[in-house]
């Protein structure tokens, strides 16, 4: 195993995420909310990761029927973890007008099998009461980049 | 075959969609950039549906390489549009703050071998030069509602 994947892996295990410096705000809150998603999530703590979206949000997963609102969000993840020992999200694009904004990226997950996956995604955010909360977050397989 | 389920199959034929009254100028221009999608992919013109994109818009779709700016856009429907012969848009819910909106949805499809399915989509547009066009696409496979 070469040290890059012995690293990678380490990332992954631990949900490290290295620390971009924006200074776009709206940025530095959906990195703040991906690290507090990570961290929540791999500490097993399905409300806490329900309570990092809005009340009516939706997570689409693929083939699972749409979980809306946190008690169901709460129980998609819940189940989610049990599968996943590692989970890292890759940030491409941050957009923003006012109270809402959309990221994309990459996340990297590794299944409690070992195995590892990765799915592109769409989050939509929305500022609530002053906080940035993921309102709709949708993901596929497939490469990861165009060719 | 139930009359409901001719009239359903013509609909999926035609891309035929209801003509909805909203009074709300964004949701009038997404259903106008739905339609507007909808008779420039069956007619088989893969440059007008990619011109409903930004310059920068992103269409990923599952197993495929995210597709990026007008011309992968319309390279990517143009292969789709061989392989699907009905097309029908559900929008369940439009936001928007500014220049920025989303869109999530149904997606109804009929193959080109005769095949129904669907997909759950969630749609980031962006008012660019006073239009509304698609700007994020991602779509996956699964249950279309909540059971």
């Amino acid at each position: 195993m070469s040290r890059f994947a012995v690293a990678s892996l380490a990332c992954l295990l631990l949900g490290v995420q290295a620390a971009p410096v924006h200074g776009d705000a709206v940025r530095d809150a959906v990195d703040a909310g991906n690290a507090a998603f990570v961290k929540a999530f791999l500490a097993g703590d399905a409300k806490a990761v329900s309570e990092l979206y809005t009340e009516d949000g939706v997570v689409m997963a693929p083939g699972a029927a749409p979980a809306r609102g946190r008690a169901a969000i709460a129980a998609f993840w819940g189940g989610a973890m049990k599968e996943t020992r590692g989970v890292r999200l890759e940030t491409a694009t941050v957009e923003s007008h006012g109270d809402l904004a959309f990221e994309d990226g990459v996340v990297h997950l590794l299944g409690s099998d070992g195995r590892e996956s990765s799915a592109r995604y769409v989050v939509v955010w929305k500022r609530t009461g002053g906080r940035w909360l993921m309102h709709r977050d949708i993901w596929n397989a497939g490469p990861a980049a165009a060719p």
